[in-house]
């Protein structure tokens, strides 16, 4: 079917909906699926349907859609392959305007799965539905509270970040590594084998949807390569487009094949279609998250000049050599900056040049603030960084010691308008010692609330301000 | 000078040690080494030498060198470079086998610390000591429990990896955070400019010492290229040799230098000379970390044929991906595997193929056991992954549900002798929740302790096994 942004939004932003499947077991994914979207909170009627139960989870239970006592929006089908058809006929029956189908045991899992497929299709053609899955764990919206498998504790806190994904595991991932990192989302929908609306058709929505200001996309392949990558370069044209593709390399295609019944198509094709539009390619789960976090707190093209900064030689070296490689500069110092930088650190062991070595992993407040104030301030470089070992610099400065360089990095951040990036990490992870893990969780809740990135490591902050670039 | 085996084990081994610059301050290196050097519990006389002190925390404290009752092994220096000379003198009076000298201020800080250098070597050969630094952290050794800056709380227990670093920050990071992942050292020694003992000197030595298994390095650059080659090459055939070698990227060749003073030499030379050799190449100290972690666990070449296993299809073909970039093979079940996991798994909703999607986080587990045992036994892999995420898992099976799957992992590796691989993480990671993350290290410590090596992500695990083999 073409697409169709009311039909898509409708979808997502549903105002009733059914759980066909709705179980007490909260083993069984209609269990998790029921006791997750009741907990979630729905904004509006969630019908329950099991011809087994009177009741599930304290609410009623209906024995089939033909009963309710109205249509929902939106239907989750959560039974087994092979007992979906009827219940799709009655989704045409009742006039439905979406089905997420969430049960396995289709193109994925050889031919009968793919006849299987293809009667799903004829009969959401007839019903005048769209369907998203099937093979998939659905949607997540925090506006009207809808969740995915198994989102029992998302956020409802909505953001301009919008997510799909073939794989259903990453979507839930992705929601709650997000949700921990301050993203926050304007949806998420896992769309598993896509055989009605699709990644052309999710990228065309978000493109389009105003609540949307960056697509992340998680995929393994595309079954229409001509009209995906028009739905790319349309959607890259509005907004910036984080794009995890596997499949790349010959060896996962079979694995591909087996897990949502894509072709992934080879890896030149891929790279040309990336070299014609403003996506920002990304692999892992930790990088597209790392610039979503980019993107939420220095911007697309923040610039390519960074100062770096901490208390070691070593950690500059490896930043120059990161930087390097992944096409960042790190130029000299202005000579401005030079001189008052020379002053503030005088001959506490500091190394005055970019990457700047303040001699020791803390300095005294003051002086560390004066010394972030003008390295911010430096006129030809983009972005500052500062890199903090957590565990030696607990035992230098306690952690109220701490929380006050995250507010010196925050106003310096806030004064300057300038992009600040935190490299805040520990060396020291034994079961016993939790105490450093909990500040650095703070700090970086603190920081990120102020708009200073975090990131855990210089090689994945470089990576990401490179690939926003 | 030459290289001597002796002279440097009398130093790294040394039975009685001299702290020239000790100091009440604990934000003075000189009293963060006297400190960290006391809590250590040095296995003979520590001598605290000090002109204007008569105690330094508790201890008596001597006006020079030439005041101590003895002449000690090894002399650490900690005061400011200007100042070394005269106590290099009185090292050569003593007649001390070796001096640390901490401090920067010579080559690497310009023409005036460079003749600064050469008057160090003047007098280390008038002397007949060896030095180790300038602008280093020194020694660590469990041992004899010598420790680097700032080294207050490093591992007792000795182990058989070696790690040589010209950065001093590198140095006690790795130590403190191979301790937590079970990572014991023969020695650590920090040597900063090496305007004496250098990198071919100590790969020398550890590739002789019969304590050491494994050598690991952190290198910018080095001054005499022929000879650290062959050291290299010498050091390899013996044993791994973990190289992290930064200074490649054009634009960082003047961190270098004003670092550590060393030319890094173009990317070209050193590709040509790891080709020669057997070293492996890591980049970043969680890269070196992971390749000891798997050299520990897995062994030298342990085979590229893994078998990935865990619940979802995304990760599966994640991995896949992963593994096909970094050349590693994820064959077909064996048949005889195939068939016994179909009969365990039955219709749980799991993929019976590799790689493996048991179909949900967590089985029941029996079946759990079971299916890893078959998993582990399957004839045409070398490697079994299991992949699993904390935060629902922990959901699911509780704490001691989650240490019961630790438990069986380690069974499976015991019995089937077969390197057997934790992918384990959490995506939650909220200020307010560390629970997950108590008990993701409690897991990690079971399993590291029992032979499974355990890595936060899969893209880290992949790149581990590729590069041991």
């Amino acid at each position: 079917m073409g697409f169709d942004f009311a039909q898509i939004d409708g979808i997502l932003n549903a105002r009733s909906i059914a759980i066909v499947g709705a179980s007490n077991n909260p083993l069984k994914f209609g269990g998790m699926l029921t006791a997750s979207q009741l907990a979630m909170g729905f904004a509006g009627p969630v019908y329950l349907v099991n011809p087994n139960e009177e009741e599930i989870l304290g609410h009623k239970a209906y024995p089939d859609l033909l009963s309710l006592p109205e249509p929902p929006d939106l239907v989750y089908i959560v039974i087994p392959a092979d007992r979906s058809l009827e219940v799709l006929e009655q989704c045409g029956q009742r006039g439905v305007k979406g089905v997420v189908m969430i049960p396995a045991g289709f193109r994925e899992a050889g031919e009968e799965g793919a006849a299987l497929e293809q009667e799903v299709l004829r009969l959401a053609g007839e019903g005048g539905f769209r369907i998203i899955g099937p093979n998939c764990f659905g949607i997540y919206n925090p506006r009207n509270r809808l969740t995915l498998l198994p989102g029992y504790d998302f956020s409802t806190s909505p953001g301009d970040v919008a997510f799909l994904s073939q794989s259903g595991g990453l979507s839930s991932h992705v929601a709650r590594l997000g949700q921990s990192l301050g993203i926050h989302f304007s949806a998420i929908v896992s769309y598993g084998n896509g055989v009605d609306i699709d990644a052309a058709d999710l990228l065309r929505y978000f493109a389009r949807d105003p609540q949307t200001g960056v697509i992340g996309a998680y995929l393994e392949g595309v079954r229409n390569g001509r009209a995906f990558l028009d739905a790319l370069k349309e959607a890259a044209s509005q907004k910036p487009v984080v794009l995890w593709k596997v499949g790349k390399a010959a060896s996962s295609q079979q694995a591909v094949m087996s897990h949502t019944g894509s072709l992934a198509g080879s890896v030149e094709i891929w790279e040309a279609a990336f070299r014609q539009t403003r996506v920002i390619q990304a692999s892992g789960i930790d990088e597209v998250c790392d610039v979503l976090l980019a993107l939420r707190h220095l911007g697309w093209r923040p610039g390519r000049r960074i100062l770096v900064s901490g208390g070691g030689g070593g950690l500059g070296t490896n930043a120059a050599d990161l930087a390097g490689l992944a096409g960042l500069d790190i130029p000299p110092l202005n000579e401005g900056t030079d001189r008052k930088l020379t002053e503030i650190l005088g001959r506490a062991g500091a190394v005055v040049s970019n990457p700047l070595d303040i001699g020791t992993p803390l300095l005294p407040l003051p002086m560390f603030e004066a010394t972030m104030r003008e390295a911010a301030a430096n006129p030809n470089t983009d972005v500052l960084i500062f890199d903090l070992a957590m565990n030696f610099a607990m035992r230098m400065a306690g952690e109220e010691g701490l929380y006050q360089v995250a507010d010196v990095l925050t106003r310096v951040r806030e004064e300057s308008g300038k992009p600040v990036v935190m490299v805040l990490y520990s060396r020291a992870c034994d079961p016993d010692d939790l105490e450093p893990e909990r500040v650095l969780r703070n700090m970086r809740s603190k920081l990120l609330e102020k708009g200073v990135a975090v990131f855990p490591s210089m090689r994945r902050a470089i990576r990401a301000i490179a690939l926003v670039n």
